[in-house]
Parts: C-alpha cells; sequence; structure tokens
C-alpha cells in the first residue's frame, strides 16, 4: 500500500508541475484574443489543485520509487498527462468526445501525431499551441524514459545503455538518475527546439507556426498547424530546416550531448547507430527518387527529389510530416518509408519503433547464425560497436522484438474484426505503434483519424502507449507475476 | 571438386529414379487416351537417360554425402526435379514458357500448390495427374527433409528433433539416416494416401479426382483438377474427409508413426505440437463461424460452419484448397486463415511455414523475459513438453524466424517495386514462403498466378524454394563462408 502511496506522491508532484505548462496557451491565448483564455486558466487551476490535493495527503509517503514501480510510474504518467490535457480540447471544441479528445492527446504525448482534428488552419491558435506543446513535452519524457528508465528497467535489451550517459550517477534508484541526466540532454533538447524556432522564423514561417512546428519536430511528433502539414509552407527552405532538425532528432541525444560537450563529431563516429541511420535514409531516398523520377510524376529529377527526400525523411524518423499526398506515388514507396519509421529511430532519440540497435542486432544474430550452420564449434560472440553483447541482452532484444510484432498482429486483426479494411487498420496500427502517426488509404496522409469508431480510437490510442513504452513496459503490468507479494 | 562429383551421381541416380515416376502418367494418358503418351514416354526417357549418364560418368565417385555438402544436395535436388518435370508440361500445353512451367512444377514440389494453369477441368488427365504427383513427390521429399536432413544439418533450431525418430540409426552420415527414416515414415505416408483415396472415392469422386485429391492432399499441395477447387464437388462428405486428412497431414509424421507402431493416441498427447495445432484451429473455426454468422452470409449457423472449417483447415494447414470464394468474406476471415498457414503446421509435417514448434518456442521466450523482467536473478529455463530446451536452440530459432521475417518484406517490397498491389503482394508472398498457394486479391482464391510477368513469377517460384528449405538451407549457399576452403 505504501508503495502505491509513494507513486501517488510523485504522480501528483508531476501533475502540479503539468499544470505551468498551461502558461504558455493561456498567453497565446489572451495574444490572440481567441476566446480559450477562461478554457485555459480553469484546466491550469484544476491540475494544479487536483494535484497538489494528491501529493499533500501522500506527503507522509515521499521517498524513493522502487524500480519495479518504475513500470506502474511510467504507464501511469503517460496515461494521467494525457487525460488531464483533454480538458481544454473539450471545452474549446463544442462536441468533441473524451474518446477522441484522448487519442489527440495520447497522440500528441507519445509523439505520434495522429490527428482526428479536422479544420486545423482555422482552430484556435492556443489550442493548436497546446497540441504541439503536448508533443514537445511528450519528447521530455521519452528522453527520460529511453536513456534512464528503460536502460533501468532493463526493457528489451536497453540495459546495454545503461552506463553510457556522462555523469556521475551509477544509482539504483529511479531519482536521482532521471534527475541528471534529464538535465543534460533536455538541456540539448531545449537548445536545438530554439535553434529550430529561430531557423523556422528566418524562413518564412510566422513566429507562431515556427514555435509549434519547432515543437513537433524535435519531438519528432508530427502535429501540424495545417491540414496540408508541411505541404501548405511549399518552401524548399523550410523543408529542408525541418529535414535536419527531424534528423538530429532521430539520433541519440546522448550523443549530442557527448558531441557538444567535447565540441567534435567524433562521437557519432562511435554511435554505432547514427551511421547506420544516415546510411538507411540516404539510400532510400536515392532509391526512391530514381524510382519516382521513372514514372514522370514530377517534371525533373530535382522536384522528386525534394519530396521524395522530406517525406522519407519525417516517415523513416518517425514524424509524420507530409509535404505532399504521398499516396498517389506507386504503392511501393508509401509503403516502403512507412516499414522504415519502424526501424530507423536510434535509441535515447525522441523516435518510435523497434530502435535501429535491435534491427542491427537481429541482423547480426541472423548472419551468426548463418556462420554456425557451417561452423558448429565456433565461438562468434556479437558487437555492436566494439562491445561484445551477453546472450542476456540478445535474448531481451529478440524477446521485444517478439512482442512488438505479436502486437501489431493482433492490433491488426481486432481493427479489422471491426470491419476496418486491412490496409487501413495495418497501416494505422504500424503508424501507432512506431509513433509515426499517418498511415495509409483511410488514415493516409490526405485523410486523418476522425473517422474511426469509438472502439477504433481507444484500440489506436492503446497502440500507440504501447509502442513509446516499448511495449513490455505496459504488458508487464498485465502478468499476475508483477501483482504477487 | 571430389564433392561435386559425389552430390552429382546421388543426383543422377535421384533423376533416374525420378524417371520411373512417369509411369503413372503414361498409363493414364493411355487410359484416357489424351494424347500425351509421348510426351510423357519421352520425359522419361530424357529422365533416366541423362540420369543415368550423369551417374555413371561420376560413378568413381560415389560415397557419403558430407554433411556440410547436405545443402547443396536440397537445393538442386529440388531445382532439378521441379526443372525436369517441366517438360511434359511444355510440350503438352502449347504456348506455356519454361517460366510458367517452372512455377507450376516448383509449386508441385514444394507443395505450395499455386497455379499459372487456368482451365484445369479441361487439362489433359494425365497433366493434371502429373501436377497432382508432383505435389505427393513433393510431399516425400519433405519429409525427409524436416525429420532427417535439416535436423543435421542443425536447421533453424531443428536439431532438436535429430534424436527423435525410433529406429537405430544414430550415424552423422546423410545417408543411411536418410533410408531408415524415410523408410519408416513413407509407409505411413503411403497408408494414409491409399486410406484417402478409398475415402473419396465411397464419397463420390471418380477415381482419378480421388487419386489426384489424394495426392495433394497428404502432401498439403493443394493443387485440384478444377478451377473451383473442391468448390466444384459441393460435397459435404468430400470436405470432411479432406478437413481429416488435412488434419492428418499436418502433424508430425513421426508421431503418426510411433500411434501406429504402439496402437495408442497416447504419442499425440506427448508431441507438444498436436494439441495446440488443433486447439489453434478448433478456436479460429469457432470465432470464425460466429463472425460470419453476425453478416448473414449463409442462411443459418451450420452452412458458415461448414465453409469456414474446410478453408479454415485448407489455409491454417497450408493446403489451400478452397470450397468457396472465401474472399467475399469480411477480410478478417481470409486475412486471419492466411496468417495462420504461416504458424500452424507442425515439425515433421507436409506443411511449410515457420511451424508450431517455433512460435510455440517463441512465446514461451517473450513469457521468459516478461518474467525475468521482475525476478532478473531467477532461473527461468525454456520447456517444450519436458525437455528443457538449449540457447543454442532457441538462439538458431530466433535467427530463423528473423530470417523469414526480413524474406518476407524483402520479397514483397520487390514485387510491389514490380508495380505488384500491396494486397496481393504480400499476401503472394505469405503464400508461397509458406507453401500454402492462394493469396488474395489479383492471385486469390478466385483468381490465380497467370497475370504474373516472368519476373514477378520467378520471385514467387524462388520464394516457395525459400519457404521450403527453411530460408536458412538456401541462404547458406549465398555465404562466402559456404565457398571458403
Ligand atoms: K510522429
Ligand atoms: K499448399
Amino acid at each position: 500500500m505504501q508503495r502505491f502511496c509513494t507513486l501517488a506522491f510523485v504522480l501528483g508532484l508531476i501533475l502540479m508541475i503539468f499544470g505551468l505548462t498551461y502558461a504558455l496557451p493561456i498567453a497565446t491565448s489572451i495574444y490572440f484574443d481567441d476566446g480559450m483564455t477562461e478554457h485555459f486558466l480553469r484546466g491550469m487551476s484544476l491540475n494544479i489543485g487536483v494535484g497538489g490535493l494528491l501529493a499533500s495527503v501522500t506527503m507522509q509517503f515521499r521517498g524513493d520509487v522502487k524500480t519495479r514501480d518504475g513500470y506502474l510510474l511510467v504507464a501511469f504518467f503517460w496515461l494521467l498527462m494525457a487525460s488531464a490535457a483533454t480538458l481544454p480540447l473539450m471545452w474549446g471544441i463544442p462536441g468533441l468526445s473524451f474518446t477522441d479528445a484522448f487519442f489527440e492527446t495520447m497522440s500528441g504525448f507519445t509523439t505520434t501525431g495522429a490527428t482526428v482534428l479536422t479544420g486545423l488552419d482555422s482552430l484556435a491558435p492556443s489550442l493548436n499551441l497546446w497540441r504541439h506543446e503536448l508533443n514537445w513535452i511528450g519528447g521530455l519524457g521519452i528522453i527520460v524514459l529511453a536513456v534512464a528508465i528503460l536502460p533501468l528497467l532493463g526493457v528489451g535489451g536497453m540495459q546495454l545503455y545503461k552506463a553510457e550517459i556522462p555523469g556521475p550517477v551509477k544509482d539504483s534508484k529511479l531519482t536521482p538518475r532521471i534527475t541528471e541526466t534529464a538535465r543534460l540532454l533536455w538541456m540539448v533538447y531545449v537548445a536545438y527546439t530554439l535553434l529550430c524556432i529561430v531557423s523556422l522564423k528566418l524562413a518564412g514561417m510566422s513566429w507562431f507556426d515556427a514555435v509549434c512546428h519547432a515543437f513537433s519536430t524535435l519531438s519528432l511528433g508530427g502535429f501540424s498547424t495545417h491540414d496540408a502539414s508541411i505541404g501548405y509552407f511549399d518552401s524548399p527552405a523550410i523543408e529542408l530546416i525541418i529535414t535536419v532538425f527531424m534528423m538530429l532528432s532521430g539520433m541519440n541525444f546522448a550523443t549530442h550531448y557527448t558531441a557538444l560537450h567535447n565540441i567534435s563529431v567524433k562521437p557519432y563516429s562511435l554511435d554505432p547507430e547514427a551511421i547506420p541511420m544516415l546510411g538507411i535514409i540516404a539510400t532510400t531516398i536515392l532509391l526512391c527518387s530514381f524510382y519516382i523520377w521513372h514514372f514522370d510524376i514530377y517534371p525533373d529529377f530535382l522536384s522528386g527529389l525534394r519530396y521524395i527526400s522530406f517525406n522519407t525523411v519525417s516517415l523513416a524518423t518517425g514524424t509524420g510530416y507530409s509535404s505532399t499526398n504521398y499516396e498517389v506515388w506507386p504503392a511501393f514507396i508509401p509503403w516502403l518509408i512507412l516499414f522504415l519509421s519502424g526501424v530507423t529511430p536510434c535509441t535515447g532519440s525522441t523516435g518510435g519503433g523497434i530502435k535501429l540497435f535491435r534491427a542491427l542486432l537481429l541482423w547480426k544474430q541472423a548472419g551468426r547464425e548463418l556462420f554456425s550452420l557451417l561452423h558448429p564449434h565456433a565461438v562468434n560472440p556479437i558487437r555492436i560497436g566494439h562491445t561484445p553483447i551477453a546472450n542476456k541482452i540478445i535474448f531481451a532484444v529478440l524477446a521485444f522484438i517478439f512482442l512488438y510484432f505479436i502486437s501489431i498482429v493482433l492490433m491488426t486483426f481486432t481493427l479489422m474484426f471491426t470491419g476496418m479494411d486491412p490496409v487501413s487498420a495495418f497501416s494505422a496500427v504500424m503508424a501507432c505503434i512506431n509513433n509515426t502517426g499517418p498511415g495509409l488509404n483511410t488514415v493516409g496522409p490526405a485523410a486523418n483519424y476522425a473517422h474511426l469508431n469509438d472502439f477504433q480510437t481507444w484500440l489506436c490510442a492503446i497502440t500507440m502507449l504501447l509502442g513509446r513504452l516499448e511495449v513490455f513496459t505496459l504488458v508487464v503490468l498485465f502478468t499476475p507475476t508483477f501483482w504477487r507479494k
């Protein structure tokens, strides 16, 4: 019982702090005079009030959260924040159901960026900013999750990254580790965000759009203030800037930190994922650019290259912006780049999917097995970079990928069971579990998730959380073992 | 060099023996007077002649095939047989290209049962019998492959089944093991085939159709003498008989042998795959029958149950017969039963896919990982039945499944690259790699593979072989390690 009160205390604190983030939409609302000020003020008060009440009631139980309760903390953090954040949306958009609002905020916090809202261009600015801010806060959470919490919990082989963060903390308790790691990496995240805002402004965006899109770029969330997404701006400069920042955000922020700290690019070459990621993206862009050139969809090779580059980077990093309706392209391209969103983002980035290191590890394991068919007695450890990987980690990674795969199969069949067509169902699950955003067909880049019924909407929202919490973190809560003793 | 001559000798012998199998279509052709006698006689002479020549030239190198050359033997066996078997088809069907003929014979030998031929009902009986005989011979080959050769080579964790066959042979040379194991299991296969022929005849088929369909049932090949497949007969009795024999063929023939040998059903309860397989099939049939009942497609629950049962067992075991165009059903059902063809067939059966024991092992590995997240120091070996499974085997299985998955992804994208639509491309790859036969959409149960261009046809034929040889056996031939020294 005491454990749960300790958890409640932490969640109460977080809820209070989250209340502070309402300041930004409140300021926006006042500036644009869009009539939402009252809603956000009410939301802020409720957050701080309820959070404060929870924290003060459980104050006597404050203390360190045990490792095992990390699973609960993480799951409740995302559920609670997403629930709380629905209030301004429901108050501000008449007729929006809780289901749809929860989908939208969960999509924001998990940096999925799928939307059930149409008419974004005419939405109150403060509500749009709110959506983008959720993306950005989600990104903060993910960095902590990926670099500090999951390695500690040992989810899906992430213990590999346990000792990698520079800093003095080698503790097994959650709190000090989170604090220290978060501080360092958040600094990078904030700095890049500011740089992105300024760059987008210089490229011609309004300050408002620059802030919103920097929020959803750095978090790889992919929300936009326009139904046409980045296609609205029709600006090669903006596309280029966003492309660069999406690539940066798809890499490990610990690598960025080390590189900035040492003023050196060497950390990127030591990062076992950075170069493979660039390689995958570059190969895909080249292949698809030549492929689409062959179809004469664009007047010349360079126009094709422009659209292919942006949308490939956007999907492969799991951002989910679009600069054109890429579904009119031959099906090979949209499917390929949607598939990439599952494998390309690096560990410790704000991206989703299985993460590149797991894909690399799987690849090497298959190679090792081929080799050992011919040399059954040779010892041949798998290495990532120069580190030999323990069997324990390989097992964890393989089990992770299997559970991820099972989730995709189960969720796809469940959506099909509810009557969704196979392409929409499968692509929606891929887009949600990889936190990408747009799928294909009825949930494609030219459409959105508004037409889903309530059950389908909940399924997709759960799938986003499942992907964001790397499957195991959520699934473990449903095992009897977790609740025993 | 000597190795290759030894191999050539074995292949020459096999080609000669294969020549003898032309006797059946020759007899059929004479009986029906369908004008194909000459073609089959010529084919027979060529096989025996070329095979005899090859064997006599390499006679001096005869001896035991080394384990490592088993990979080459297996790959060349399937390629050589499929190539040789095209001759009667090309001579007998004017205008049939080698590509299409090879697809058809490879589909036969791998017991895939996908066809490029339309107008089966009016095809010369001896040609139809030939197709079905290829299915049946393929089944013979698969039993040897799965129970004697793959375990010896150690492909994908199959070494688990190394010691399981009753019999005196514990040798590490290929030849005696094959001979002894094959003899025992082939007896069961032949006995079941005869039983199936008689049952189908009693249920109202002609002797010709009974023989053909027994051939393609026991081998889980799924070729039919009618474009409408089993739907042509519209007979519940025939469907029931075929359903029973498909289920039997989807199980381990070693279990059948032990059960028959001991006159006991206990071996089935000791077989770690038999009961899960029945469970999966029964659950699917119940679920889908109620689902389709809800849609009012059939007048009553029992009619739905009839069609669901037959087509579920047909797809789940990887046979690929259809008793109706199940693609008019809600997409959930055809996709589910197509998916099952990848996991349901048991080791040592004539089915394809990853085999049930690998799926079970993966499932248990994921469960173990979940458990060890909460109890990091507990030792918790995976067991299949009562046997604890060594890490080495688990790694092999996981690598196998990954390579299988990679193959599906690569082949699907390649087919899409050639312009095939995503549903046809993915389902064709699933249907070919799992040796099921019909896919969905343009390669669905109401269509066939005739409209594929040459490149697509070759890709599908390779995919069948890849699936049949459990991926590794074929892929290993393309590694530099294999050819070194
Ligand atoms: K996203
Ligand atoms: K088949």
